[in-house]
């Protein structure tokens, strides 16, 4: 790498500074703050080394995984976190984290700019087996905090069970096992009071 | 992976949620809150893909210069980030974080617990170029944070510039032309008064 290639990388790590800006509607587990995409990526990263076993396909790119996840939520610099439950929303998403994506992945020398842009279009399009598995890791990850924080951030969302299900299902895609520990995150949590019962 | 071990991962990556309430002395950089070691982790375990060809060393195994950077702050859960610059708090923070490392670590099945007290064992005596690597990392996301963050968090500690390139010069032994970098980044921040010219 050459001193302007570089420079230019360092440019871009300065720029995702802002993602531990970008709050998420869930909080940090004791309710000081909301949790934002930074940690939360941080947090997915570690699962996928820590659960890679548990994937059902056979020899995943683990490296691959925790790239998609370390990355994933750039695209959110620009115009914040989109609230999965939201679905005014989650209809203008899509074009405008395509263009954060360019903006964002365009600062880095190539082929960089490239392998992050085409990494993050696997990730979203969940067709291969490691973006089945990151996206069961971005997906089980709420869950397990709502729970571990009470609920804080989430309750007044008031949000139907079925709708938690039918968000979440696509777990079961990357891992029978994750999606069994999922469901029971789930029943637990409306057992204390954090989904509503239909 | 059995049902009672994918329990005890699950209760370890609900204990790892306190990582993100472990704050450091710099901030984010709109200056709004300190940083956290969880986005802290997440930045560099992002520096290291991005930033993977300047390492000096061939055929750097990435995967595990990641692995360490995702986990090498967990120690810090019981009892906070302890200050580069604090002299007194420095003496006795080898036996606390080797307890807690004993504890976290512990909380997983095996053959993951030993894989992770053998990875934090490797990024602390910095002898291998994966170890040499990541603390390369872990030592200059701090100074392009104070820089981009206009020192906010870190001016009031009046650090000469000196004692900073002391604590960072191990960069050189990762990569010369990050340790170029982190030079011109001091000699900046210097500038901009965030340490004290001696």
């Amino acid at each position: 790498m050459n001193p302007t290639e570089l420079g230019r990388c360092f440019d871009f790590l300065n720029e995702v500074e802002k993602l531990k800006m970008v709050y998420r509607q869930n909080m940090v587990v004791d309710g000081s703050r909301q949790e934002n995409s930074a940690e939360h990526s941080w947090h997915i990263a570690l699962m996928a080394i820590v659960l890679a076993d548990s994937a059902d396909a056979k020899g995943i790119d683990l490296l691959r995984v925790v790239k998609m996840l370390l990355i994933h939520d750039l695209v959110e610099i620009d115009s914040g976190d989109t609230f999965l439950y939201d679905v005014e929303a989650n209809k203008s998403k899509a074009d405008k984290e395509l263009a954060t994506a360019k903006r964002v992945f365009g600062m880095l020398p190539q082929p960089m700019e490239a392998e992050f842009m085409a990494l993050w279009m696997e990730f979203e399009a969940r067709q291969t087996p490691e973006s089945k598995f990151a996206a069961a890791l971005d997906s089980i990850q709420p869950l397990t905090n709502h729970l571990a924080s009470d609920g804080k951030g989430i309750v007044k969302h008031r949000i139907a069970t079925s709708r938690v299900i039918e968000s979440k299902k696509h777990i079961a895609d990357a891992s029978a096992s994750l999606w069994r520990h999922g469901l029971e995150v789930i029943r637990k949590s409306e057992e204390a009071g954090l989904y509503l019962a239909d």
